[in-house]
């Protein structure tokens, strides 16, 4: 029943969000061996801060206090259906299972549509809604070369 | 031929992130009205932080330098493809014109893959390599009532 407890807790969250008044109804909470390591809530208005959804903060807080970028190991509870961007981080992190409960459907009834931008991320890119134009090639590989030929780089 | 003026700050920026040991080789300037409100490096092993991508850390500072999490009317200049995560930051930042250099080929090439990503994003939850369930529907849908009662709400 420790997924009920979780998820609890990101519902929680959300709910406390809203009277705190910092964002949109979105908690998450992320969990290792039993423990949470991280805790976020959606601070978008608040913070002036639009990647501020409650997955990126968890994800961000529970990164700092492990001292690691990769969560392996590591699952994640969340009130709502994770949107793209958080989504995509979700796996830039190494999260290993992903817990929600309301889905992109309600969000989007409430007024949180993330339906355009998964539209959007399929399309090839001179589809898109927001014009998207390759330019510099040349220039801009010496910098990838660069990073080849580095001894100090750290890969992830 | 301001925008190769600001590709080469972007690239610039990409290229001292390598010598400075920060991340990896990712630049990126948010431009407004001819003028740079927000830049970037890519700093995920130095801060230990997965989502701190040169696109998002670049939106995060031209939100807090214009104290606002909407970016109309900006134009983000990138040295790579926006990865899944990115392009949706960009989407929620409503940025209105995107310029990349390097392909995510180019930067698949040089062991940075999102290719991953995109092809999971596109999948049913179901189907995706994170397992991913959804739990607790009913006891969930409170918060988002709870936001439509809200009286101190601000939509975005």
């Amino acid at each position: 029943m420790d997924k009920n407890k979780f998820m609890k807790r990101a519902i929680e969250i959300a709910e406390k969000n809203i009277t705190d008044s910092l964002g949109g109804p979105f908690g998450a909470v992320i969990v290792k061996k039993g423990i949470i390591i991280g805790e976020g809530s959606n601070t978008v208005t608040s913070t002036n801060d639009p990647t501020a959804h409650a997955e990126i903060n968890a994800i961000r807080q529970a990164c700092q206090n492990s001292q690691s970028f990769n969560l392996s190991n590591s699952i994640i509870y969340t009130n709502c259906e994770p949107c793209p961007m958080c989504l995509s981080a979700i796996y830039w992190a190494r999260i290993e299972k992903i817990f929600f409960a309301n889905s992109k459907t309600d969000a989007a009834e409430i007024g949180f549509d993330d339906d355009l931008i998964y539209q959007e991320i399929i399309l090839p890119v001179e589809k898109r809604s927001i014009p998207t134009q390759q330019i510099f090639i040349d220039e801009s590989i010496l910098a990838f070369r660069a990073w080849e030929r580095s001894d100090s780089k750290i890969n992830y």
